[in-house]
């Protein structure tokens, strides 16, 4: 039951702005491409339109906070961390750290992010409806301890 | 019949990169932009889900020069050419022209794109086929003559 | 002295995901979008590398709650009100409310945001370094009063 | 003296669009990535501010043509070839190809791309001018055989 996963990603050029850094915007899409990496770890979809199977996690909040910036070409790792599984919703805690040039991961979280996400299928006329968090995806899915958030 | 329309757009932050200009991918999702509003104009879909109606107009192609930058709080206009109208296709040719501070299109293009759209329909199983563009909407799409492109 | 502002706009195709709506990433670009508008009705610079003036406005935290999804071609007001002005940083909070086909307001909020940016200029080495709000850019910013969240 | 270079690179979520499928402009971001990869692969800067250095590489031209989609989760690789190497410009071709399960690269080409991007300085007043391709990138820049074509 994993609690945390894990990517590792690089800056790229269109992700950056004229003030020379990743847009701020960006950040949000990097955690979700670090929810997705996790979803594919567990063999579980993300988004799935089978009829009578989960088909999505819409967000009903983000947040993001910023310490130091990404410049293009910089390699970080994104850090999920699952906060909290409630009956319907799932909140996941991002962390950002820069790698240094041998690869390994620096101390200090340039920023940090959370995510709840809502488990979503779909109704009558094919409108979302929030649903209990299916039981083989909730067996998955495992709150990382305290200790975990230092690193 | 209207062979042409015209969008007016400014150049927004989070569409410059770090060398202070506009992303190059960004004049596609501004000729798109443009498309889409001309679509608007007509009270036809750019895209439908309804079943047997036009679903959608995939791109074949799509290409742009760029003889000058955009930058940020730059306003333009971006004019929508019908270059050619075939059986199944669309050929839109999208001019990119600055606007001075009184709001002016100034003559020069700054840039050039040309997108190719293929009208599809939902085919057995869901899966996209060509179809003819439909006559009400062939109806309303009139080929620009030469002489429009000089602005 | 404004305390807020309104930019209308219309979701994009690009702009919106595979489950059929506008991106959740999305609405923070929509809400810098405003905050830019915002500056240019106060002749005022978002950003500007002029020496010695002010320099930018990086965001030390972003968030946003999600009540309903918008849609493509689906046109929505963004609000900008003023939450608070400190020393060296802005907060603004941005509420996202559709528009019905006549173009009048709808009352629900579908989303509400939060942006704080520094106040930051170029100090030795080009590093950029918080600052106090220079006196005529404060001089311009109110802030809100609690019964403008109203609508 | 290499003449291609290769990226591999998985769809999200948010390159996703209402259709299904990833964004047109899209492609243009992956031969991007791909193009930054190839350089950096080259210990050389795709852009730099030091002064008396290449400064860039601005894209005179690009194009794309599109023969069957990218879905979400779907993992391509890029493949560049250089094209021609002129005085101040190289034209970068981009092949797309979808892998398998087993990572193996399928031969059909997904899509093909063309990007023209020309050197430039910083010439007075800090406007970007073209300048000839610098020896020692020339020296590291290959055309690739008809052959390579093939995959």
């Amino acid at each position: 039951m994993p609690s945390e996963f894990r990517l590792t990603r690089t800056v790229e050029f269109c992700e950056t702005d004229m003030a020379g850094i990743m847009h701020f915007s960006n950040f949000f899409r990097w955690m979700e491409a670090c929810e997705a990496g996790f979803y594919r770890s567990l063999n579980l979809p993300l988004i799935s339109f089978v009829p009578g199977s989960v088909v999505g996690w819409p967000r009903v909040s983000a947040s993001c906070t910023y310490k130091a910036p990404l410049r293009f070409n910089d390699t970080a790792e994104v850090r999920l961390l699952i906060k909290e599984v409630r009956t319907r919703a799932v909140i996941f805690v991002f962390q950002f750290r820069l790698l240094d040039a041998a690869g390994g991961v620096l101390p200090a979280v340039l920023a940090e992010g959370e995510i709840a996400a809502v488990c979503v299928t779909a109704g009558a006329g094919g409108k979302m409806v929030a649903q209990p968090i299916p039981a083989e995806v909730r067996a998955r899915l495992e709150v990382a301890p305290a200790s975990a958030y230092a690193g």
